[in-house]
This record gives C-alpha cells, sequence and structure tokens, in this order.
C-alpha cells in the first residue's frame, strides 16, 4: 500500500508556488488512518461568507462522504473542509454515514463552524470502516496551525498512490480587480490497487454568488475533467469543489450572482485554465502511463456524438497498447470509431497521428512516411485526430496509454 | 505476425470429433494472402435449397464482407461461403468492395452456384486491400477435393492468432428424427495484434425455413456470443452464419418454417449449446487469458439492467487485472456496478467469489474466509456472482483476466 513509486515521467518538471488566496487557510497532520509516517488529513478553514459549488462520481455506489457534500452543496455555503487519505469510507453501509457525521461534528467544533458548512472527502481502500475517531485528537492542532501558505503540504496530505502532488493557479481580473484561482487534485479515478477516487479542490477569492459558481464549475468541467480517462474505470468518490470566500470584494472586486455576466469573462477563461491543468496532472499521474494523449474527435454529426467516439478511442484497450507499443495503428483507431455507435462513414474518415495523415477518405493515406508517424509516436504526448467528415461536431478528450506496469500495479501486488 | 504462441491454458483439454452434417462439405487450401506455410481459405459447399440466417458486428464501420452479406442473408438461400485469413478487407474503400465482388464471382463460378448465394467473410489485417485474384487457382481445387468430414481443416484455416481450433457439435430430435448442429469459430473478437475478428460459422442438416432459423440465430446469440467480452473492443468484421441443409427432411424431419413450433424445443436447446461452447472456446483464447470468469448478476431491476452491469464488471479493467493477481476484490466490483448506469443501492449489494459471500448488503461479510476465497481465486475458472436484491432481472456473461501478457502481444510487438 502506497509504496514509493518512481515519479510518473509524465509529471511536470517542477512544482508550482501557489500564493496565498485571501480567506483560506490550510493544514494538514497526521491522524493515522492507514499510513504510517506521513500526513493523511487535510484541513482548509474558509472566511465566513465562503461560496462553494461542487459536481461528484456519477456512480450509483456513491461513498458516503459524497452523499454527505451532495445533500449540503445546495445551500451555497462553506466554511470547512476536512479530507483523509487511507480510506475512501465507500461501502461502509451505516458505520460510513456514522463516520461522515462524526467528522463533521468534531471539525465542526473544533473550527468554530456550523456542521452542515463542514465538506468531506475521503480517499484509499473501499468496504473498510473508518475511524473518525481518529480526527479528534488532531482537528484542534489543525486548526491552530492552519495557514494561507499550506497549499503543498494540503496537496500532499490527499495523496495515495499518487506520484506528485498537483497542484495550479491563475489570475483573472474581475472588472479590472486582480482575483486569484488555485486548486489542487489527486489520484487518477479507480487507478489505485484498492484505492478509490479522484479529488479536486479548488479555491478562489472572487466573490461569486453559490449559484454561479455551480454553473460556472459545471460547465468547466465538462472540457476538463469530464474529458479525461484513464481506464474507464469510475470511482465512487469523485468529488470536485469549488469555493469563493469572496475576499476580492473588499478590494473593490463586484459581487457577482449571474455566471452569464460579462464581467467574469477572464475569470471563466482562468478558472477553465486550472481545471485542465489539475485533470491533465491526474492522466499524467495514471498508473504506468508513458504517454500522454490528446484524441480529437472533428466532423461528427454533433458535439455529443464528438465525444462519445473520441471517448470510445480513448478508453480502448487496444488503442491503449499500441499507444504504448509506439505503434500508429490506425486500424484499431477505426476499430474505436466503429465500435462507439454514433454515425459513421468509413469511406469519409481521416486520420492522423500529430500532423502525419495516415489514413484519407477511408484508406491508408497513400502519400504518409512510416518513418515521420514513427518519431512522433516516440515522443511522451501525443495528438490523435480523427475527422468523420460529416457535421461540425468536435471534441477533445486526453487519456494516457495502457502498460504492462498498470497490470503489474493492479494486478500483480498480492502474488 | 501469427507467430505460434504457446496453446491458451484455458483451452479445451481435446478437439471434439465432428461427423458428416448431409448436406455440407469442407475444403481447405493455401492462397498465400498473407501467411506461409499454413492453410488461409476455407470453401463450404451446402446443397441446393440450402437455408442462410446470420448475425453481424454492430460496428458502423463493418468490413467489406460483412456489408457483402447482410446484404445477402435477406434471401435466406445459401450455396457456398469463402473464408480467408490473414486480411480482413475492412477500411478498404472501393478496393474492399471490388474485392469481395471478385471473390463472389470466382467462388459462385468453380463451384458453379448463384454469386448471390455465396457467403464471404475475411479476418486479419485491417486497411490493406486483399488481392481476391490469389483465389482464382485455388478455388477449383477447393471444389474438387471438398469433403463431409474436413471441419478440422475448415476450421484450422480460418485461425489468424489463435492458439487452438474452435469446433463443436450436438444432436437434438425433431419430430423423433435426430438432426446435427456443427460449427467452428476463430478469435477472441478485436484481439489480436492487428487483427480483426470475431467468426463462426455453423451447419445442420435440419430443414428449418430461413426466417425461423434467423429468429433461432437472433435469440441463441444473446446468451452466447453476445454474452462474452474479452476486452470491449469490437471488430468491424464479427460474423456469425447459420446454415440449414435440410437433408435431415430426406429422413423423415418435418419442414419447419416458425421459430416457435414446438417440435424445435430440443433443437433449440442443442444449438444454444453449440453456440455457447463455441463462444467460450473464444474467451478462453483470449489473448494472454489465464483465468476463465462467468459473470453473474442477480436482482436487478430487469434482465437488460443485469446485463449491462454483468458487462460493465466484465469489461472493467480494475477487475480483471485483480483477477489476474487472484485477488478478490470486491471493492472494485462495487465501483463497476456503480458506474454501470443501472439501478443499484449500496447496501442492498452481495457479492459471492465462487460459493463464497464477501460482501453482504453494502458491507464486508463478518463471516468471510480469506483462505477459502483465496482457494477459489486460484482456480482457472472463477465465478463471479453479484446480487442486487432489488427485482428479479438477471443475465450471465463470460469474460477473462487482463494479464501482462495481454498488453504483450498487443503493445510490445514493435519494440
Amino acid at each position: 500500500m502506497a509504496k514509493a513509486a518512481p515519479v510518473s515521467p509524465l509529471a511536470p518538471k517542477s512544482i508550482p508556488e501557489i500564493p496565498p488566496i485571501e480567506g483560506v487557510r490550510f493544514a494538514a497532520g497526521e491522524a493515522g488512518v492507514r499510513y504510517k509516517g506521513r500526513t493523511d488529513v487535510m484541513l482548509a478553514l474558509l472566511d465566513e461568507g465562503s461560496r462553494v459549488a461542487g459536481v461528484f462520481t456519477k456512480s450509483k455506489c456513491s461513498s458516503a462522504p459524497v452523499d454527505w457534500c451532495r445533500a449540503r452543496v445546495g445551500s451555497g455555503k462553506a466554511r470547512a473542509v476536512l479530507v483523509n487519505s487511507g480510506n475512501a469510507n465507500a461501502f461502509t453501509g451505516k458505520a460510513g454515514k456514522d463516520a461522515v457525521k462524526l467528522s463533521a461534528k468534531l471539525a465542526a467544533a473544533a473550527a468554530g463552524v456550523p456542521e452542515r458548512q463542514v465538506f468531506l472527502a475521503s480517499t484509499g481502500v473501499i468496504g473498510e470502516p473508518l475511524d473518525a475517531s481518529k480526527f479528534e485528537p488532531v482537528l484542534p492542532k489543525l486548526v491552530a496551525k492552519a495557514e494561507p501558505e499550506g497549499w503543498l503540504e494540503a496537496a500532499r496530505a490527499i495523496m495515495t498512490t499518487d506520484t506528485y502532488p498537483k497542484l495550479s493557479t491563475r489570475t483573472a481580473k474581475i472588472d479590472g480587480i486582480e482575483t486569484r484561482i488555485a486548486g489542487f487534485a489527486k489520484g487518477a479515478g479507480m487507478i489505485a490497487p484498492d484505492m478509490a477516487t479522484m479529488l479536486a479542490f479548488v479555491f478562489t477569492d472572487a466573490a461569486i454568488g453559490s449559484e454561479a459558481l455551480q454553473t460556472l464549475l459545471s460547465r468547466s468541467v465538462r472540457g476538463s475533467f469530464n474529458a479525461i480517462t484513464v481506464d474507464s474505470d469510475t470511482s465512487t468518490s469523485d468529488t470536485l469543489l469549488l469555493f469563493a470566500t469572496g475576499a476580492a470584494a473588499r478590494r473593490g472586486a463586484p459581487e457577482i450572482e449571474r455566471a452569464s455576466d460579462r464581467r467574469l469573462a477572464e475569470f471563466r477563461a482562468a478558472l477553465d485554465e486550472v481545471l485542465l491543468d489539475l485533470a491533465h496532472q491526474v492522466v499524467k499521474d495514471g498508473e504506468g502511463a508513458r504517454k500522454f494523449v490528446e484524441i480529437i474527435v472533428d466532423g461528427a454529426e454533433n458535439d455529443r456524438a464528438a465525444k462519445r467516439i473520441a471517448l470510445s478511442i480513448a478508453n480502448s484497450p487496444l488503442v491503449k497498447t499500441a499507444i504504448a507499443g509506439e505503434d500508429a495503428n490506425w486500424g484499431r483507431v477505426v476499430m474505436a470509431v466503429g465500435k462507439a455507435g454514433e454515425q459513421a462513414d468509413r469511406d469519409r474518415l481521416s486520420i492522423w497521428f500529430g500532423d502525419v495523415r495516415v489514413a484519407y477518405k477511408g484508406l491508408r493515406d497513400p502519400s504518409y512516411d512510416e518513418a515521420a508517424v514513427s518519431e512522433i509516436m516516440k515522443r511522451p504526448e501525443i495528438k490523435l485526430r480523427v475527422d468523420l467528415a460529416l457535421g461540425a461536431g468536435s471534441s477533445t478528450v486526453w487519456t494516457c496509454d495502457l502498460t504492462k506496469e498498470y497490470v503489474a500495479i493492479n494486478g500483480d501486488y498480492r502474488s
């Protein structure tokens, strides 16, 4: 469990420095949930008046903390976030609900905030009861030491088999006033042995009402966290929370209640960038990943069809193993287009690896240069584009290759 | 390509002896499509009056021979089947259509039958033109030497990376007269490097009209060929053809025109058995397969929901790698149930590996014996059962594990 794996070869060259965001403080500690000698609990404290929006796993077997957050996010108000690693508190029945209630109660008491404004997430082993009483001695210490600079420690405390902490930040002007967005994420979905969860927490000092915040978040995940896949397996715990402290209002930023407010244009773009950066970092830490793959589908009947086709390619074990083998196997891409169930015409289909067109109008491109495409396939980041030549629908998704290391990590650990 | 791999450890202990079926003869030969020193073309000749039914890939990019068969199967009449290995004639555009036309023309001329009653299938590399003129010198020889005993040679000629030929037979009485069903199949879907195709050809001497035959076949595949998965990848070429020569009528068997005819009860059961046997053999030859897994889902809202959940489990890379690692990882089964998108209640779910219940009503079963389940996971054939406790829907599907050998076979062959 959580044995030290070498850092993914696709990891960013350096970890970004995250400046403070007014109105939020972080602390990390050791609750001893499962791991020894590392932090496994993270507390974020938010100033009064902070707003929250969230998106969660679509799994019908969602974890107890997901159920807790989903029931409370509608209120739009948040004062604290408590996250532990080592135990996902998923598939734990009534004991799981009790653990969630106790966690919220303890965090609320330590921080002096209402229980219903405490948000929770857990990541780690499924099916084992979480002993929330372990948080009791740790929480007062976390409250005492929470500080605006605690980003990296927070990001590290929520890691399971992640090989590097994932952080991102951007600035955006709203009506001429600078605001900041920053966040961190962990773990590529159901990727780690026994580990469940993609978690991401993003914070801004912008003053945005919770309904607008929810709309911004729901839109922004479409092209980021909902456009990545490592192995098509959806965790029971996926949680993405976006918090707005509103502190920028004291510096003159407007209070914005509508997502369509034109003053949000720059903010929206910055939010998209932060979420996309974090989502890419999650894929680049997919277990056994050696290649980061961007899949672009153009010319589909509509955008929805384009996305289904792109995900069909991204999730195909045969496409993923071909990329691991540095093989520009466009026959398998055709197969994956065909099985997606969307409109496709073999005789119009064109396929590119990088900028080399390997198939054109249903046939091997007669002019394609095998040496050029071999060069492209050796790169750590590969672009695969499909043009269906049927309509204006398009979509981009990101995935990684399927390697023997993936199977070893997920299958061999008992042998 | 087609390098000799060791025979799958899940292969049947012996290859069944198939007795002749009156009205059909087989021959195999070497056309040199791609392979050297092995047969790569199979011709089956059917007596006049033979009927045919077929089911085909749902891929939107189906191969040229699939398009040919689909356009002709409605007539219900068949006199010959020509199948080659080494080239799938898929994604070959107009050249593919021309190759199909030429193949049918050559086979029809050699056999002295109408072109429209020649059925075709191809398996092998995708995207390369098939040179059908290679069949010209071979076909007259095949017609001359076709014999009722040629089953095994026919089954071998259509293999690509299959590690053993797949044959099956049963008898069934119709109105007191014995009839026979026998067939052969190849290759687990999009499993082999660059190879596309699951092909199966089944023959009977029963006298059954083509509409009834189609109904029987469409029903029977639901629980057999449409209930198996190796890696969720659907080939562009999947073809299953069922031929009825009607020769049993000369021995007094009735001519049957309705699938619901009660005299077909025994025949229907025998057909189900032949298709299921062949389908299982295909899974047991899945690339890198070391475990054959039966997945039973009970208690779903309805049968359709049960099947979607069963396939979600069967196609989950995390479930498949856990089985490869001999790990009874029920947390991953919960995950796969949750992501299927069908109704499921975590707190009602129970899961068994073999006869050991590992999870009960949403929690680890307190009485479960780790040693007993470890024993079960070491077996080559494993039963995994899920009870949703919601309704009466149930479904069974079959799959294999996901091993490093799968990745090696499909990814490493260029390196």
